[in-house]
């Protein structure tokens, strides 16, 4: 694991890191935020990022560091997708290939080389946090925005064991069809297939994965809203499965970092206060 | 003035305007939070951003609009530099042109075309803030970092009535001899004249200009700390001169937004008392 830079931020250390990702074949760079030395190790709490981002987005816009530090959470931020000259990649399409990766493991040649993340996240770069960084593995919770809360939705219900809180900001609920994200699912796990159940949240609701609780919050001013993001069909799902979910939505606020940096405080609490 | 964006945060709205500046003879962008509404209109707070920034930088990194929608201070965050393809520029030198007007009136050709920041801020778009703000224009207070931090030392000590407050994080305390502001110094305003003492904030003081008091953070793990920004010349002037100054040295905290975002919330609170 190679430094890029380590800064003191609100009594702490936002850091910047990059490795050699074997699930992915190539580099990814993630960022963490330690929190100020106290003497237990801290909880971990996973952000997972939305579509063309990276790992600096929320590091730059998130305002997570002052809460992070106060309530002790080690913040790890992944980035969205492997990266690098040798990746498959769509250049003009921001919803597949690089900075799309959609938090699954694609079947399908050639993505299928890279294209990895569920798998990065949940077992090598997990690995890595456990050992380079002072942290307390048997406390995770996981959140996102967008492809990201999506991402942290699957995760929690796929693995509810390890995630003792999840929540959201304006998840995408079901991308299995949703129009911006089923051309990334049909390229990476081919033409729609029981594989596709796997990595979308209503699905595994539906198929019986269980979670005790989801916090989402959503901006009535999103222009996802209506065809992308669709809370009520988690909502839905949630309820028939009797699944706890707490779904705010707020007048005039939409889907950029100016909405979840307006909300981060409250999903550090709740995350916080289940750790 | 046309409207770039605007999006709803922490309660207020950010948002992102241009006009076309007489003062600087181009288009010009700048930054505006409006907290919440209140009965009384709120203060108005400038923020001078550094080298190489513009409007956008404090904008995304400095979280600032918390405590300024929870005290409602109005926050006005200026371009660096006039822009565009007919404004004179070094491309490859970041201490000079674009990103780095410096916050004077250029004396010389072709610079004083373009390069007349202080009018501008201090005339020009004040003029637009109170035409197309709901602000309290009797209740200014200014800041900024690093270049930025020393134009609003400037700007007070030169209008000590208009401005009630003023702080800085990381300010150049004398440009007028640092090895990093002199070439600009030259270009700007010609070989070293009387005209470099009106834009320099120790030879201000030193020539009688005066300020109730000023706050700076520094931090001691700043590279540019011994060479470029010298508090401590700041800090001799004022006390020669009876100008309070209360400054902090900050142990391992570097010259970054992430330097920056941790003490926003003192300095706003700073401010606040004082508007």
């Amino acid at each position: 694991m190679e430094v890029i830079s380590e800064n003191m931020s609100h009594g702490g250390v936002q850091g910047v890191y990059k490795h050699f990702a074997k699930t992915n074949e190539c580099e990814m760079t993630f960022a963490v935020f330690t929190p100020p030395n106290r003497e237990t190790p801290p909880p971990v709490l996973w952000y997972l990022s939305g579509l063309t981002c990276n790992h600096s987005n929320v590091m730059e816009k998130g305002e997570y560091r002052e809460i992070a530090a106060e309530l002790g959470i080690t913040i790890v931020c992944p980035d969205t997708s492997p990266r690098g000259d040798n990746v498959p990649d769509e250049r003009d399409n921001w919803q597949f290939g690089l900075g799309a990766g959609f938090y699954l493991d694609a079947t399908q040649r050639p993505f299928s080389v890279n294209y990895n993340m569920y798998s990065y996240i949940l077992h090598e770069l997990t690995e890595l946090i456990d050992n380079k960084f002072k942290v307390d593995m048997s406390r995770q919770g996981i959140f996102g925005h967008s492809m990201g809360g999506h991402g942290a939705l699957t995760m929690a219900l796929k693995n509810p064991k390890r995630f003792k809180s999840c929540s959201a900001f304006a998840p995408i609920s079901q991308p299995s069809n949703a129009s911006w994200s089923t051309p990334a699912f049909e390229k990476y796990l081919g033409q729609k297939n029981d594989e596709w159940r796997k990595y979308d949240a209503v699905s595994l609701i539906e198929d019986g994965h269980l979670f005790p609780e989801f916090f989402v919050d959503q901006g009535k001013g999103d222009s996802f809203l209506q065809d992308g993001l669709r809370p009520w069909l988690l909502v839905d799902a949630c309820k028939d499965a009797g699944i706890k979910i707490k779904l705010r939505m707020h007048e005039n606020y939409d889907h950029s970092y100016f909405f979840i940096s307006t909300f981060m405080k409250d999903h550090l609490h709740w995350h916080h206060s289940r750790l």
